[in-house]
């Protein structure tokens, strides 16, 4: 896009949960280059909303809370995972948006930005209820894992040959409960943090939401809200500049622009490796099938506002250019 | 006020932190009752903006964090309790709007939910932070304090005899960051949930927001926004359905109504309990000498819709009526 049409466009950005770093020094840190990042953006006048990842954020909080709550002397409650997810929505949201804040002070640019906590409707019959497969936490031994499981009532498993961990469900996210508050918001002209680490899962029961442990892939549930908020773009952030076929390979070669249809083709050919690009890559084509009208955008965050005028990246598109 | 007059008249409602129980469990039952009652309210027409406490909470989280970082055998980083207070923020407020949304969708009452984690800024140069005055978390022995202040550099105390305690700056409340987004969503008829457990305090340094590790006062803060956001009525919610004079003496009398003088006489008489009444009144007469239009209520969760309606609980007015 030129820089003339992209003011007052609607931009979906999804930040990588790993770029936040271990701690609340890191975290604080490496957001301060993030919003120089998303204020590059913003600067060309468009609404953004941003969702972000939470796994070693929500992997601290769970494991603090099993830790303590395993003292004896101590007040600590256990802390199911979904108000765990909640707290880690607090924690990164309130850092991004005052680090946000901050940079759009020293750039001049007169927005206002708020964190909205999000709860994400899955579906009770989800198979991935029945089939736990997506593990998190701290590792440990098998005696360990089962004195957990006793404990807690949690489900463990053994995590790819190195070691237990807690096992948990991830469904698919169906819909965004606060989106009428996040799409207006947007329309405020107001830059919202929202979503995080996938929201906070809920499923409908009795007429009443009711949340569940689970976790949620954030670039599903940025999908889903870039669809519903009818953006003009989903940019996905990764390690990378582009997306490659053959990756890692001699004959790798970047992709500048595919078609969904593509997308799909490559995605069967397993070129994209799962648990890291191949998420992405799907999330991209939901979204563009979904709203044929939007493009999907993957690259890193220091090339997210070059990316955004249509020059670099690997952009995901209805029908080709 | 009567029925008629209340509809898209402006309340901030404070909620009490001890109102929310120790555990998740528990919070997730009593906010059910909360959000009956606070339906109830919404009902009549008005734009509500919800503050609430977290003092349990925020020392749950913190204990957990200081207990977990201790485990030389665990990933978990000492957490910062501005980090804490976010946390707190994300876990009560995503709990708080669910037990919201269910109960406005039983009742037919159509009005988004959002919760907006806070920050609120202090003055760098408050006295508060030469003498730390406020106990948070867990009791320990002289000798743990001591080993705790030398391993986090955080400040320890005797609390009234009690035991040891780490103790923390509670500065006055000076502004609410994100002011514009609360009052656009009020406007646009969302239930806001905001500035929860006084907010996350942060300095303004070298021109930018730097958070700080402080508690600040809900009651104060909740004051300074139904100010800022011009509220028609500022309902402090307690234990007790009315204020008293003589509190638990032969001759106690409840309270109907007093200005802002005779409250500010009943203070300087001693007749408000410190750390329970007192600061509730205080915040009423800080509000309402702010803006002389907006009146002040203090009475029990259970009365607020009737106290609204200027049926119960103890109003505070700029003038007598």
């Amino acid at each position: 896009m030129l820089q003339k049409e992209l003011d007052g466009k609607r931009v979906v950005v999804a930040l990588g949960g790993n770029a936040l770093g271990d701690t609340p020094e890191e975290q604080l840190k490496l957001l301060d280059g993030t919003a120089k990042n998303l204020a590059h953006m913003v600067k060309e006048g468009i609404n953004v909303v941003v969702t972000h990842g939470n796994g070693p954020q929500v992997g601290i909080i769970d494991e603090a809370f099993v830790l303590a709550s395993k003292d004896k002397n101590s007040q600590v409650p256990f802390m199911p995972l979904a108000d765990c997810n909640a707290m880690s929505q607090g924690y990164i949201g309130a850092q991004l948006t005052c680090a946000l804040m901050n940079e759009f002070r020293a750039q001049d640019i007169m927005r206002s930005v708020a964190d909205v906590p999000t709860h994400v409707v899955v579906d009770a019959d989800d198979p991935a209820f029945k089939h736990y497969q997506k593990p998190i936490g701290a590792f440990m031994t098998e005696a360990e894992a089962k004195a957990f499981a006793k404990a807690t009532g949690c489900q463990v498993g053994e995590d790819a040959g190195r070691g237990w961990r807690r096992m948990v469900p991830s469904p698919v996210p169906q819909d965004i409960v606060e989106l009428e508050t996040i799409r207006d918001l947007m329309e405020d002209g107001c830059v919202t943090v929202a979503a995080g680490g996938g929201g906070v899962p809920v499923i409908m029961k009795d007429g009443a939401y009711q949340a569940v442990d689970a976790v949620i892939d954030k670039d599903l549930v940025s999908a889903i809200l870039a669809w519903r908020v009818h953006a003009d773009m989903l940019i996905i952030l990764t390690a990378v500049e582009k997306v490659y076929l053959n990756f890692n390979k001699p004959d790798q070669r970047p992709i500048d622009v595919m078609t969904t249809e593509e997308a799909r083709q490559y995605c069967d050919e397993g070129q994209f490796a799962p648990g890291s690009m191949l998420p992405k890559v799907q999330a991209c084509i939901k979204f563009v099938e979904a709203h044929p009208g939007g493009q999907a955008l993957i690259t890193s965050l220091g090339h997210a506002a070059e990316g955004l005028r249509g020059e670099t990246g690997t952009l995901i598109t209805a029908v080709s250019n």
